[in-house]
């Protein structure tokens, strides 16, 4: 299976996804990309759909974005 | 591994997210509840934490909001 992409920035929000759904999906199975330090990943990110973290990018290009932690214009500063 | 349950109420963002759900957890390990049919269901979901649907609460009692279809208010009426 495609590994899916799992955005965030660090936020308390962001944290407990990220748990959430490694122990759903396994941590083989999902990518992490952290915003807040990998910043050339932004562009990317906001092409694929994502408008806040957290947020999961699936295989199929779906954008799930999971509670709200911070809009990307917040993550961009 | 306890099931995580799926709330939706027919909405085209929880149908959609509904998939996604099922592609990346699979259908063994989610219980699909279907809010605007199943209404008893709606107290539990609330207490539960569920504030809007389509949400998954994680096996650990976790809610993931995962987009926003409705808000549990709509799905009440």
């Amino acid at each position: 299976m495609k590994k899916s992409i799992f955005y965030h920035a660090g936020c308390p929000v962001c944290i407990s996804a990220e748990h959430d759904i490694i122990n759903l999906i396994g941590e083989d199975n999902v990518e992490i990309v952290h915003l807040g330090e990998d910043r050339d990943q932004l562009d990317t990110a906001e092409s694929a759909g994502v408008q806040s973290v957290p947020a999961l990018l699936t295989p199929n290009g779906n954008v799930l974005h999971i509670n709200f932690g911070a809009s990307m214009a917040d993550v961009r500063g």
